[in-house]
Formats: structure tokens, C-alpha cells, sequence
């Protein structure tokens, strides 16, 4: 899984049955310390989370796992809003120093 | 799933019997502002697309649960067209910034 | 799905039972316009493919739905060989227009 | 499967029910010298690892097949504990020859 | 499937019940010219393979379809050791003329 913030969301009114009725969002994904990483994904939410929220997304075919996404054309799929990101100390340490450089 | 564009058609006559019949498109992937992102993919089209519409794009295993890809030796389907895309202000305005830089 | 260019083949003789008497092909990723990518793959060729013929392929759990490709280790299969790449004309001048940059 | 270093925990209420009471551990790839490699992972820790372990993590649907994670909405998971790392001598002296240049 | 070089072992004591007896070799990326690529992956050996020998690794769940991996915690596996690699010669003089700028 990887951590993503909520910064949008898709409309597309013709689309695969399978996916009436669900949400999906556009999710960038954040490294542990919040910092933006490049790329997008469109993932549905399973967890009703909402803008700027930093989330747990499931990808492939694990994504069909999450509630109610059983054999349907999903590879992406928010199963988790966080609440809070613990770091070793040790690793820590090491960003600020690699950041000081 | 991910955003792209519809920028192209393959033909070829000798495949797979169980692609026989299916329209095959060259996604050129996009980000939700619109701009490319590098490299292609052959996707089937399941949802009646056309050239230079916004498209949503399932990738891997979840394609083969898009309508009629059953069982089927397919690893990307188009299974939406997108009407709109709503970003986050808060995003988009980190976006102009950094633009502006 | 992506498009490849056949550029060699690889014996090997001692190797899982289930990959015995199938043709196993190098594949360079190439773009539709015919550009080399970066990086090859090993795959199954299903279609009779033959070399420098531009061919679809299929990636991960999907290729295994490739004919005679049913529960054998194969993560990449040859499932067509193209005819001919459409690009649309606005995509194709847009390229072009990037190249004389 | 690649190896990692555990670098931190995240905490997240709200969730999809079937990840209730599970690990989720933050980890860094690393190579085999114990070098960092880009990006973090969330993967569920199915064998009892902790902070600065060099752990074994497997990736996709392969991810389901870990303890307990059967038909879970899962696509990581730590599955062993790294005792050692023992690299061929020949490859030793080329990573060391390349490292001085 | 990839190409890749054997360049070390690893031991790990505590791991999933069914990874036991199985030997996990690293395995570095190489290009049909044998070439290094980046990056290391743990494979699972299941063609008695042996150090500094060129072998064909799958990925994903299609390494669970190999020898012995039916229903284990493994997305990488070695299921053939390469006796020869034949580039067509027209790529082989492309890849020459390119190395020569």
C-alpha cells in the first residue's frame, strides 16, 4: 500500500456499470513525511474520506478486496484514512541531516 | 486506475481469437490538469470512446473484469469517459505556485 | 497492453516443465510512432511472430490467458502482430511540432 | 520479493474492517549492501518485525497468500526476517571497483 | 519474464512456514547483452540455478505457477537457467552504432 492525499475528484457519466455509484478520487501519493511524490492515481473510496485527508491506498488486484469492489474494474482503492505517522527516530535523524546537505 | 487521452487505433489482423472484434486504442497517459505523461499503452475500449476524449484506464488483472474482457489476454481497459475533473483549490493553487517558480 | 519490436530469441535448457517447447522472444518496448524504449522483456510468443515485426504483448496475470499460456509461469505474451498504427492528427502534429524544438 | 528496512509505523482509525488488528508497518527498500533505495511502502508486518529490521516483503496479489491476509485488501506484506545477506565475491569487487571510480 | 544474473543468497530464520526450504537468491537485472540494469530482486529458486549464471525470472502471480510455489507468499521466481542469447543482427548493429556515439 502506499500513503496519498486527496486533492480532487473525476466525473465520467458513461462509464462500466460496475462502477455506478462510486467515488472516484484523485489521489497523489505523499512519502510518510507529507512530501508530495510524482504521479497520480484515480482510486475509489471505500472509506468516505475527503479532501486533503492522507489515506491508505490498496493497489492491483487487492484493490477488489476492499468493500464492495468484488469483480469490478478497479485497481485502485482507498482502504484507510491516517491518523497519525510514527518514524523511527533513528530514521528521522538521518532526513534531517540528509536534508541539511 | 489512471487519466489518459485516446491519441490513435491499432490494427492487427493476425491475434488472439479472443480479441477478435475489439477495438484497441493508444492511450497516451495525462495528468488531471490536462498535460502528458511520458509513454503509451494499448488498452481495449469497452465504453465506446474516441479520439481525444479523457478517458479512465484500468490496468493489470481488474481489466479483465471490464464488460466482455472475461478470461480474455487483455492488461488495460478504458472504462469511463471523463466528463469533468474537480481539483482541490488548495492543490491547485500549490500548483500555480509552483509553476510560477 | 504495450507494442514491441522482436529483436532476438533465448534457449534454455534447463528450465520449468511447463515453459517446454514454447517460444521464448526478446521484446523491445517501442513507442507507436516505432521509437525504441528503454528495457526488454522476455516473452511467450503466441502468434507466430517472427523478428523486427512490431507485435502487441500483454503483461502480468493477463498473459496467462494467452493461448496454451493457462497456469504456466509466463508473465508476458505475444498476442498479435500489428498491421498498422492510427495516429491522430492532432497528436501526430503536436509531435512533430516537439521534435523541432 | 524485495528487501526493506522498517522505518516506522502508521495509525489509522478508520478503515476498511478487514485490515482491523493488523500491523501496518512503514518500509524503506534497500539493497542488499544495506544501501537506501527510493520510495516507502505500507506493507503488514505478518511476522512479528520491528524498527530497523532488515525484512523480506512481498509485493501484489502474492501479498493475500502471507498469513492471515487471505482475501484481504492487501498488496504488501513483510514475510521474513533478514539473517544475512551474502553477495558472490565476483560481484563484491565489481560494486566496490565501481564505488572508487 | 526478465533476464537476470545470480549475485547472492540471503538467510532469513523467521519467515512465513511456507517459504521454508526454499532458496531465495538475489537476482540483478540484466539486459539480453549482459549488461547490468538497476535495482536487486529476491527470486525464489526452483531450476537449481547457481551463482553468476544467466537465468529467466517471472514476476507477480504468475511466480506462483512456478515448481512448488502454488499458494506462497512469492512475486519473483527463477524457472530457467539460459544456455545462449541471439540478437537479430540488424538490432545488434543498431546497439553497436549507438555505443560507438
Amino acid at each position: 500500500m502506499i500513503l496519498g492525499r486527496i486533492v480532487g475528484t473525476i466525473v465520467a457519466s458513461r462509464k462500466d456499470p460496475r462502477l455506478e455509484g462510486m467515488k472516484l478520487l484523485i489521489v497523489k501519493p505523499v512519502t510518510p513525511e507529507g512530501g508530495d511524490e510524482s504521479g497520480y492515481v484515480i482510486a475509489v473510496d471505500t472509506v468516505d474520506s475527503g479532501f486533503r485527508e492522507t489515506v491508505l491506498m490498496v493497489s492491483g488486484s487487492s484493490a477488489r478486496m476492499a468493500a464492495d469492489c468484488k469483480d469490478k474494474p478497479v485497481d485502485a482503492a482507498i482502504v484507510g484514512v491516517v491518523d497519525s505517522v510514527h518514524l523511527d527516530a533513528l530514521h528521522e535523524a538521518e532526513l534531517a541531516s540528509s536534508r541539511r546537505k
